[in-house]
């Protein structure tokens, strides 16, 4: 009989989660009642949101409880079933959590998934998952970039930001990503398309705004933001008229006890510009809009996704904080067992 | 013959305007060329907005000059000229300077008023002037209000905020104002028809944020901002979802060095919120249907405006900084000789 390992939260972290706020559980595996199955999880996504769920803060979810498995989407295989709909066998992704075996039901947020299309099923965390639709409609939705456009996009080289600077390019605009460190500032030209690469690592706040306003001397049209801090206030000073900022993630806080939030907002003023915070779970409904249009991008070799996977569900709590290292190079993916 | 005493700039500020930083010079009136007017000024527009224009940084306006008169919206009588367009008794209004007379010229931006319609002519600096039409253009296009919904104004005693909340009640929106002082707060309901009144005097960042939950529990769907800071944070955890941020001034961070901005600016991407800067000039083309509309809800007696007029081009700098103090009572204007 397999043990179903989970990895539990024990504690609400302060900042950096720490290892003493996690604790691996060994349980039995669940039996599906009427309606349920049984998934066998085999990848989980790993993101910079779940941070927030782990707080006891008000948020667009409810924290993960306290002796809870921390919730993250995942792709896995029906192992056992008693649902017409899910027979054993099939592949699906929903909104999980990270341990080797859920339980989930009909008519809940797990779907089927055709792995045949694409390279490999963990593609269904990344390009064709929350990450590649956050790209999609924060893109097509938010920015509604038009030929010309200048967009800047900090967090360039990670999981979301490198779609979106491709989907950006496939709307005509001219692209600028902001990243940590040589290597993936070479990937954002070399790997992403990015007209123009910066290293913001080791810089202050006005070498970052140097840099962008001579990346673009008529400002920034289009902002993409996943970071905040220096460098959202560094972009604040560099906007162009009627500039729109989407607002996706803030990772340089996650972590942080005082938020520095935006310190420039006088700027939007100046400028006449916005700032729009969104959520992909908001576009539900057009969700099979995105993946076609992301799946045929694909198709056509117009889009180049990476994946960084790491191994085993005793390595969630190192891989999770590759994300705030910058030590992943792709869509950070838990590996929980064999496909 | 009369002299010309002018408010000059002597020096830029660092964080509240100081005596030293200004001088009062005495000149001789300005003799009219071809096609130019001389305008004897009887009041001169003390606006927040003027802090931003003494420093030297980049904004919607060039800086006020070193050893110019200080800028600032004026009304006045054309006491000589050689401009068809704007004869000797003509009354005008337009972006002139804080001194006694000021040398004007056809195809600029100052304009003939009709003084005979309004109570004063000091009205084309309040109710009829920019601010009445930041007001306007903030509420109506900006936020755009539907009946039913709540919009929480701050600065709401103020020029501006006393006309946003009544420019909502008359698109039926709920309106909460916020201000400062016990006083003020009794004039946000009993005069300018607020539904709550919110004094944030001597209340930290959390217990605003309390008074603002208790007035709108279920959030707040439309937030006109004039003031920044602590009630910005507390605003932003007090958002319903889609709520939208007409950013209209940051009165509270304009004489400080070290911003704050918005700290909470997460709160935006967990309710899908925006936060938008607008400029009143940008409207310039719509300024008739505005004023229009502003005209005929005084009509009506729906607006209810207050003017706070001091006396004498050497009290300019006391009267500018009442607006930082907050012991104005209206719009602030400074009359520089009589009608």
């Amino acid at each position: 009989m397999p043990t179903n390992r989970r990895f539990i939260l024990e504690r609400r972290p302060n900042g950096v989660p720490a290892a003493a706020d996690f604790r691996l559980s060994e349980e039995s595996v669940p039996e599906p009642g009427e309606g349920e199955f049984v998934i066998r999880n085999i990848y989980a996504s790993l993101d910079p949101a779940m941070r927030g769920w782990l707080d006891d803060a008000p948020s667009y979810m409810p924290p993960v409880p306290l002796g809870e498995a921390v919730r993250a989407s995942t792709v896995g295989k029906v192992v056992a079933s008693k649902s017409a709909d899910f027979p054993v066998g099939t592949w699906v992704s929903g909104l999980g959590a990270i341990e080797e075996y859920s339980l989930s039901r009909e008519g809940g947020f797990t779907r089927a998934i055709d792995v045949s299309s694409v390279p490999s099923p963990s593609n269904y965390l990344s390009v064709l998952g929350a990450v590649g639709l956050t790209a999609y409609f924060g893109v097509v939705d938010v920015l509604a970039p038009k030929a010309g456009q200048t967009m800047l996009v900090s967090g360039a080289a990670g999981a979301v930001g490198s779609l979106v600077g491709q989907i950006g390019k496939i709307h005509g605009c001219r692209t600028i990503g902001i990243a940590g460190g040589p290597d993936k500032v070479r990937r954002l030209t070399e790997d992403y398309g990015y007209d123009v690469g910066i290293d913001y690592r080791g810089k202050d706040r006005a070498a970052i705004e140097a840099e962008i306003r001579t990346a673009a001397p008529g400002g920034v049209d289009l902002v993409f933001e996943n970071v905040g801090g220096d460098i959202l206030d560094a972009t604040l000073d560099c906007l162009a008229d009627r500039a729109v900022i989407a607002l996706c993630g803030l990772i340089s806080e996650y972590n942080s006890v005082e938020k520095v939030g935006a310190r420039n907002i006088w700027q939007l003023i100046v400028h006449r510009a916005m700032i729009r915070g969104f959520l992909v779970s908001d576009y539900l409904p057009r969700f099979a809009e995105g993946v076609t249009a992301l799946a045929g991008w694909m198709g056509e070799g117009k889009l180049r996704f990476d994946e960084h996977i790491d191994r085993g569900i005793e390595n969630a709590l190192p891989a999770f904080l590759r994300l705030f290292e910058g030590t992943n190079e792709g869509k950070m993916i838990l590996q929980l067992g064999e496909p």
